[in-house]
């Protein structure tokens, strides 16, 4: 292991987290919150502990995928750590471990909240809360890329690390410049959702912060009832971003240079778009069919924003739906697991995972009638290298391993089975609300100490999809060369 | 497809069914029972459809594994619903599907029941009902190897095709003399069981039956509380039987040619047992700390019970696990997947699967830090072929598209979450019981006939493991050459 590399990183990653955290400082200059003295006190401790960091360039120069995965999985720890220190400092949460529950699910773009009453906080609170999901949606290193030179394998191998999928897609040949695409995408689209959010007569901080938490697929909202209590053009407008935010931005990459006909042939995002409308039209019916909705189009409205939210594994709400018949229910457990697209801001296990599986198991059928055909999986019309296909398999097996084992642990507080299980699959696929006791009314204060740093773990792991997470358990990781 | 050789072994599976009959009606003759000639209009109905099958030999010997999947799938279809037809000509169970759901769940040794009051049944009912556990266990097609001669690739690949686990394990280098020596073993420890059960002074009539649902870890029971009824003795010899029966037949063998050594350094039936020795310990302190049990001993008793029951996927009840605390309830879900070792008459995703994916996972572990290493996955110190690694990612991804396909369709019906859950893992991994509605106490009669089906299908698919079933359903496989 290169440890000095590591250390490095790490540095940068303080300091940019200390001018990350202007933007709170601002908003309590704004609305004269005192509260806002937390952020100043954390971005000097970052400053103090990152810029040395940072002065001292690393010699060795090596760096592995191994290195890539562990300075992610560091950051991410550091970068969560400090981010809590102004919810504690406040006394805004007043409980360390809740505060580092809630900055993790904030930068995992999770959304699963200790708070009871969100409204009490205030405001630069509120919006360093929904910005940590704007930052943990695209990647804090992804973000790093840009701004660091360093030789070409570390770029590779820490975009490896921090972007979802089965395989990095790289836009353009070099890595930083798909990073610096990546972020203009990305902000643009916030922008655009930002101002077509206050042409609906929201305050602008309401709608920097549901844009935030939409474009991380984050979820936090900034009212005790979500998102339930704004207007239908606003619910409407957030249904449109979650879904948008939930496709793979290569895609948006192949708009920009025109490239339309290969955006919209893609299998993954044809796939997404099937799935999401399969969705509301099978849970429409259903809630129509049982009485909850009177008319089919308020009904269409409440399916399509949790479809969306949930597949996207944003987690807003403008609907209870734990009181929803059991069928609806199965569907949005379903959908918690497929997730959004690979190279998007959402989690869960991605769709392209999801259709090589598919075609792992087709291919199987037509391999068993005939022995001899050695036909690859294919996707876009291009082979699916083995490798990709192998990752995507160990990826599944290892979800799984981790999933039971984390059920199982969360099941010895002796909550019901469908808490215990959902409590698990809202964080580790990064959504928020599960059901029963964890629904959209429901919050994850309850919980031990225990639990909680059990699902704290879940949220990370699920973000950086597993390995780099437990990379940092095996003994051989921190073997000098 | 080769049809005829295909139809030839359908008709040697209904003359040997109605061999097969013989038992239940020599128990009619004994117990004066007149539900008897129910089984003698279907011992003539099998003859007069099978024995014409038989005579005309099959020109064509081509077999591949098709139509080994193929021959398999049809014979276990036809079997049971020639096997439900006493029950329903009788009056037993008059619902023509529930009599089919009952004699799928015998034949895949589920053990699931749609009966409500077992103990109203003729005892020739009762002991064909258990003796479909004992056929169904070896599997049927293991049987007719070693009674047809036939050419080599047809035996292995009817092996392959109904013997559960990832690779065929063949004893002998004869596919036919591995059947017969799989059925001496078979038929020795059900013998001793038998005996074993007598000396506990129950009746003949009682010892058969529950040695029956024990070897072929079925889980029918004579009596409306399946085993709680019994003295402690017949629980333990029960619960040493379950656990024997779901041990790889291959250990029996090399125990039997005095391989002492080799037999207990298996992975497998270490693993196997090493699971069930902390299922019992985590069980056995997780109830008696909630004070479910006055003492450690009942307790242990219980908990050994249960574990051994679901681990095996019997399905035999002692105790009504459904009301255990979450924890203990989350182990036993988690058994009911493990399932047991391959190469035994139990049913689940099989220990050498999850040893399997274990290992996986460690070396990818391994490989992310040592990019260059290449090392196979061994087991018992040797490697484990790409094939089999392959096969049993494939294996887990079906079973889940399958698992959550049939979730949903149950979830149509409205019950709650655990119910519908639970009841299609004890029907896919062949169990019985499973938790709230489909729990312990309770049956699977107040399903609809369209969820009886989905989970009768459950039941062949995860007894035949998934592929020879799911074959039916594609175009390619009804092709002729």
């Amino acid at each position: 292991m290169n440890y000095s590399i590591i250390i490095y990183i790490i540095g940068w990653v303080l300091s940019i987290e200390s001018v990350l955290m202007l933007l709170p400082c601002l908003t309590a200059l704004v609305f004269r919150e005192t509260a806002g003295f937390s952020f100043l006190i954390t971005i000097a401790l970052c400053l103090l502990a990152g810029l040395p960091l940072v002065l001292k360039k690393p010699k060795n120069k090596l760096f592995y995928l191994r290195e890539g995965f562990v300075a992610t999985s560091l950051s991410w720890i550091v970068l969560s750590t400090m981010g809590a220190l102004p919810f504690w400092i406040s006394g805004s949460i007043p409980d360390p471990i809740d505060a580092l529950f809630e900055t993790v699910s904030g930068f995992t773009t999770t959304g699963a909240s200790i708070l009871t009453n969100v409204e009490a906080l205030p405001r630069c609170m509120l919006i360093w809360r929904s910005f940590t999901h704007w930052i943990g949606g695209m990647g804090v290193l992804v973000f790093l890329l840009i701004i660091l030179p360093m030789s070409g394998g570390s770029h590779m191998n820490l975009m490896k690390a921090e972007s979802p999928g089965p395989s990095v897609n790289r836009i353009l040949p070099k890595v930083q410049s798909t990073a610096k695409v990546l972020y203009i995408i990305y902000i643009t689209l916030t922008a655009i959702q930002v101002l077509l959010l206050s042409l609906g007569n929201i305050p602008l901080f309401d709608a920097l912060t549901t844009a935030f938490g939409t474009a991380g697929t984050g979820g936090f909202g900034i009212k005790n009832d979500s998102i339930a209590g704004y207007s239908a053009y606003i619910q409407i407008v957030t249904t449109v971003f979650m879904i948008l935010f939930g496709v793979n931005f290569n895609i948006y990459y192949l708009l920009l240079i025109k490239k339309v006909r290969l955006a919209f042939s893609s299998e993954e995002v044809r796939m997404y778009f099937s799935i999401i409308i399969a969705s509301i039209l099978l849970i429409t019916i259903n809630i129509t069919a049982n009485g909850y909705y009177s008319s089919f189009g308020a009904a269409l409205q409440q399916a399509s924003f949790q479809v969306a939210s949930i597949i996207t594994t944003t987690g807003f709400a403008t609907a209870d739906f734990n009181l929803w018949p059991q069928f609806s229910k199965v569907i949005l457990v379903m959908l918690m697991f497929i997730g959004a697209c690979a190279g998007s801001t959402g989690g869960g296990i991605k769709i392209s995972r999801i259709l090589i599986m598919l075609k792992t198991v087709r291919k199987e059928l037509r391999q068993l009638l005939h022995p001899r055909s050695i036909k690859k999986i294919q996707i876009d019309g291009k082979s699916v290298e083995h490798e990709v296909v192998r990752s995507t398999n160990v990826y599944l097996i290892t979800f799984i391993l981790l999933f039971a084992f984390s059920v199982l642990l969360i099941s010895l507080e002796g909550y019901d089975l469908v808490t215990s299980f959902t409590a698990v699959a809202a964080t580790i696929n990064n959504i928020g609300p599960g059901l029963e006791l964890v629904g959209p009314t429901g919050n994850f204060a309850f919980f031990s100490y225990g639990s909680k740093i059990v699902l704290i773990f879940d949220m990370l792991a699920g973000r950086l999809e597993l390995f780099p997470l437990l990379l940092l358990f095996t003994k051989d990781t921190w073997k000098r060369f």
